[in-house]
């Protein structure tokens, strides 16, 4: 019962530093307006993060596991018509990938505590996405490009509508725009 | 003369808020730092800039004026092969691009000064490329697109390599894989 009501705090504790984050990147973010946000001292909400760096790390792998149903980033789970739904649903949620674009812009920074984060997601994302061209469309796709070369464009491709639909959703169709980007990339 | 001074000493404020920036952000990044970096008071440095967001603001367009040689975003400007010599470009000046991706990303926080600037551009951005893919391969990409639909997805593909390659240089070849991204829109 207890450990139930604890848990319930920490996924309350995590939305609440999601929304912070969107509004003001992590270094704007403070942990006293997560703290009271979810009705909390500083001192209770250390008691669940112990520091800023963990509770955004614990926020950005809780996103991973959701979007993937627990799975986690693993190479065998990727198909590109998931990848395709990943993006529907995202545009539904534009707090989630205002707090994931923010992040991701800010990670380039010095020392920033979610770098290493995201070069290690980057790698496997790479890798599930070459690996679910290849499930697809073989060894070959148009313009010559091997699965390796054509997944980190599909990646960025992903990343970049977010910033541009973010910035002007009446103007870019982020959806639409990605399933033209598959469309590329299908052989003949 | 006192006017060619205070010139090269507005160059030289502009040269340290970009480097400020690529270090901590927009967000992070304060005046006082500025100042300091380049010899003189925080209200030294208020004669040249008067606002944090005035001295953000120069830093962005100064960095467009710089890569169009003087030109602007004027539509007419844009061509896919000088767009290629750009990420080239790019790719030697990381910390350039790097002051770009991190305000990229805080630009999508609430209330950010630099979003207004970052829509009008991207806008124009994608005119100027849409022009620059009509002009280059007719009205009929491959996969049906049209230059309307395929710019977006360029302008994407440039903005999230950039993210990949600062944070992975060495997993992720930015030139390269601009131009695969290219290979696949020219026409059979």
């Amino acid at each position: 019962m207890a450990r139930a009501r604890s848990e319930e705090r920490r996924a309350e504790i995590l939305r609440a530093a999601l929304e912070v984050i969107a509004e003001r990147g992590y270094r704007g973010a403070s942990l006293a307006s997560v703290a009271e946000r979810v009705g909390l001292t500083q001192q209770g909400l250390l008691h669940y993060f112990p520091t800023k760096e963990a509770l955004l790390v614990a926020v950005l792998e809780e996103r991973d596991q959701w979007d993937t149903g627990g799975a986690g980033l693993s190479p065998a789970a990727w198909r590109l018509d998931l990848l395709a739904s990943l993006v529907d649903y995202n545009a539904m949620r534009p707090g989630v990938v205002q707090t994931f674009s923010a992040l991701l812009g800010e990670s380039v920074t010095d020392e920033h505590p979610a770098k290493d984060f995201f070069t290690q997601r980057y790698a496997l994302v790479r890798e599930g996405v070459a690996g679910a061209l290849r499930a697809e469309y073989g060894e070959r796709l148009p313009g010559g490009l091997t699965p390796e070369q054509a997944a980190p464009l599909l990646v960025a491709v992903m990343d970049g509508l977010q910033y541009q639909w973010l910035l002007d959703p009446g103007s870019v169709d982020m959806p639409g725009a990605f399933r033209d980007f598959l469309s590329l990339l299908r052989p003949e």
